[in-house]
């Protein structure tokens, strides 16, 4: 069988698993795949060595578009992220008639309709499953196993760093701004931690997925995004009081024929719940599809082989099918036009730690906010006051996120309220 | 683009399963495989009608090798169950040039090699997805997204019947006949459990698996089989006290180059592993990759839709890859001739209940006899006795399993020894 040749763009953290992958499962990779698949060639600017790599055997060049123009190279795998100039890469790629694989969620998520739509044009591959979940096959389950499934709902944990602080935060009891050092130090989280904590490296992600389960291109934008920073201790602590966990979540609701709810942001979630037992810097996705019912897929959400393994996984299926013309991905996308539901309009129970005045008549004048809004409040808890000020715990029922809202900007105006500590949905 | 034709062999349960989707999901399938997939033939000796279903949208024969044979149908769904007759049902339709798809376990696990190897012969492909865990693409999984792995342990919860059994033994504290005779007129259980209850279901399954995971066709008769009649509520009530639940697992361990564990047995398991909260009816198969790490893969492991979601998982990439020669599924597997270690060679901890009598010196007998046989002693619960006969509860540290029957073997001799009540494998 004539060989696959193999162009890697980028030799950072997951450019450097794909090498380790190709040199040292060569054989494993030839048998699962029915071909010889070779690295022929590794672009990146500033190549540092890597241990336990024979640079011998690929070239290096500081080229990347003479890799995506390489008449000998088959297969373009694309690991510098970013939107430029990851995107011109691996549409000269496309446009030189390479099958692309890429662990770029944010390109995806802003641009991965026009480049699907290139690649169908050149009949190639663009293989996109590390992009989402690392080593987690879901995109490859959601467009093959559970192709004869519509999907009502798709959720879960996307992001190993948040998550990774909040099990560290339930667990010791220690504040989002300790861990977040603590895990910057480990290297666990960047120096700039805006991608993780304020949810958009988990928004790209369930953009993708919500492409493939809902078969719309959604624009990133309009999807909300709530981060940790504001998660305290004390909030964590009363969850746990409660018999809840929070985790921040990706969730992606099915509302009737034309609407999605596709929103990002904490969420108490009952500790018996598979979800509440994802701990440290594993992910899971939860997808309810209407012939298989629940499914979970859980695994590692990063790293350097977890994300390689998911790129080998969309290039043995590629050198399987080398032979058929089968890019026909952009076309099974984007055949629906759901519109995303604003996120006044979702349902919800809530949960709010307030101080207010330790005084008579706090409780009533908050209810009566609540009821002038309707929203029927299912739990409340005091704790004693100390004179002057104290603490109340309230959990509602369900009820639009709008009146929720409206509640309270009428209960923050109230002179016997000093402070509406926290908010976070309750629920799944 | 012209019809892809389907032929069902079976009427039960699962066989209704794929012709409601076929019927309701029809655009649906026909956007995401790339072509039009209309049922023509469904067999079945005695057909009763199916609520739901319009019966004028396809013919019913008793005569299934017509529908083998019949030149218009590309795919036949095998679903009726057993070796004989659908194991001559397959050969017939491969060899008239018909892609199969199977959720036939127990055919597959005895004779897959040799219908792999046919499907392979008549360039067709033969999908076994909805065999192993109903709806879990577990087999989808192992082939091509993990494909860049070599697989260290794969091991789960294989079947339905005895994991709700369990479940609720342990939620409720109900004995195990009791649970079984509820489950029975539920419907949750076959009047006659054997298949579940002793572990054939799981074994067949585990075998399966292993042959994917291990790279070579086993003997099913080899793998250790122990089901749960055994299992008391008392053992699970310590279980609970000792935080642990107790499972029926399916366990395949890779030992060296040469060997595999292939076992199927309850297991006392951590209440904090992901396992450990797969309840009720849902399967979880828990997969170990060099590269890609822990995964696991949650849902629902029976029922009509859920397999028959696996098997339109399998027909959508069939019909996708109508075109392409891609039936190496055979040369794919058994290039390796791995051995399952025998069971006496195996390491694990051990859970022990004993009934002794309460008289002094009972515990140093019992020591000394473990003590013999190198088996080290981790922890001991003795409960007040009634004078005469006492509860002792004995938990020990990893020790190959011949020397713990040894063990046994000398402690069941002992005076003061009444009875060994149980012995449970422990921890994962």
């Amino acid at each position: 069988m004539t060989t696959v040749n193999v162009g890697v763009i980028g030799y950072g953290t997951i450019g450097t698993g794909v090498v380790r992958i190709l040199q040292k499962d060569a054989a494993l990779l030839e048998k699962r795949s029915g071909r010889p698949i070779a690295l022929k060639t590794v672009a990146e600017l500033h190549p540092t060595p890597r241990e336990g790599i024979d640079a011998s055997r690929f070239a290096l060049t500081d080229d990347a578009l003479s890799v995506c123009r390489d008449p000998d190279i088959h297969i373009v795998v694309e690991v510098i992220g970013g939107v430029q100039p990851a995107r011109q890469f691996i549409e000269e790629a496309l446009r030189n008639g390479k099958h692309v694989i890429t662990a770029n969620k944010e390109l995806m998520a802003k641009h991965g309709r026009e480049l699907l739509v290139l690649a169908h044009e050149h009949n190639v591959n663009l293989g996109f499953e590390a992009s989402v979940g690392g080593g987690i096959p879901i995109i490859n389950a959601l467009t093959s196993s559970l192709a004869g499934n519509r999907f009502a709902r798709i959720y879960g944990i996307l992001n190993g760093t948040t998550n990774y602080i909040l099990t560290r935060m339930y667990n010791d009891g220690v504040d989002f701004d300790a861990v977040l050092q603590e895990a910057q130090a480990l290297g666990y989280a960047e120096a700039d931690p805006s991608s993780d904590v304020d949810g958009h490296d988990i928004a790209y992600k369930l953009c993708l997925l919500a492409t493939i389960a809902f078969d719309t291109f959604f624009d990133i934008n309009e999807i909300f995004r709530e981060g940790i920073r504001s998660i305290t201790a004390r909030d964590i602590a009363v969850a746990k009081e409660f018999g809840y966990v929070i985790k921040i979540l990706a969730v992606g609701v099915q509302r009737g024929d034309t609407d999605v709810e596709l929103r990002v942001h904490p969420v108490m979630i009952p500790t018996r719940h598979p979800l509440a037992s994802v701990n440290d810097a594993f992910n899971a996705v939860f997808v309810e599809g209407e012939n298989v019912g629940e499914s979970m897929f859980y695994g590692r959400g990063a790293g350097e082989l977890p994300t390689a393994s998911a790129i080998m996984g969309d290039m043995v299926e590629i050198v399987r099918t080398l032979a058929l013309q089968r890019s026909g991905m952009a076309s099974r996308f984007g055949g629906s036009t759901h519109r995303i539901r604003p996120m006044g309009d979702i349902e919800s129970r809530y949960y709010l730690r307030l101080k207010v005045a330790d005084a008579p008549g706090v409780l009533g004048a908050i209810a009566q906010a609540f009821g002038q809004q309707e929203v029927s409040i299912r739990s409340v808890k005091q704790q004693e006051g100390d004179g002057t000020a104290a603490e109340l715990i309230i959990m509602t029922h369900a009820v639009r996120e709008a009146r929720m809202q409206a509640a309270l900007t009428d209960i923050r105006a109230l002179p016997t309220v000093d402070e509406v500590c926290s908010l976070i949905r309750v629920g799944l």
